[in-house]
């Protein structure tokens, strides 16, 4: 295995759709986080803001299957490709790139976010 | 034009082949960086280690026509989608992601760096 590059305990990664090549999304990830998602083949990433580690689609339902982990020349920076069960995007878009600097929407709405995040109170 | 979250100024940055739609490469961009890739439509970064404003390609000559720029949900990841000249990892393969976690290379050569970035010392 290589020697990846971490900075304050994380790496940037950057997902792709293992199908079709679209870019869906980028998340840090911790060692624990990618040694999670090579034992288990499912996306774990690290949250920034709830400063813990994260299944994407453990609330969703929206799993990654990861196909290939490759990481950049300098080790500091990781590309999974996936097959992205539902939408990367909790916005309900298939990716998080969904629209131009301008904030032109050019991307693909495939859920709405407020049915698949609904809190179940009973 | 939406409104980015930077980091210490900064900006991170995914770019794409917008032919094949291959990732190429991850790097940083500031205000100014960003700017002059619109003005030229050029991609322009901030190298962190060398602290400044950086065209991709000034020595190469490998530049990148950036097609269409993309913000993703959070507004603190950009995609830039280009036409690469050449290659864009600078160890001369077409992608900086041409390993696995493993180390082992599955990305294509393109180029010799030695011959690119040698020294014009006359």
């Amino acid at each position: 295995m290589v020697n990846l590059k971490f900075t304050d305990g994380l790496i940037p990664v950057i997902v792709q759709d293992a199908v079709n090549g679209e870019v869906l999304m980028m998340a840090y990830a911790n060692d624990e986080a990618i040694r999670l998602t090579q034992e288990t083949g499912l996306a774990h990433y690290f949250s920034r803001s709830r400063k813990k580690l994260w299944k994407k689609g453990e609330e969703s339902g929206h799993f990654q299957k990861v196909v290939k982990i490759l990481t950049d020349c300098d080790n500091d920076c990781l590309l999974y490709q996936v097959e992205q069960k539902g939408a990367a995007c909790h916005t309900g878009y298939a990716s998080c790139f969904y629209r131009t600097l301008a904030g032109e929407v050019v991307g693909t709405k495939m859920f709405d976010p407020d049915k698949v995040y609904k809190k179940t109170g009973n």
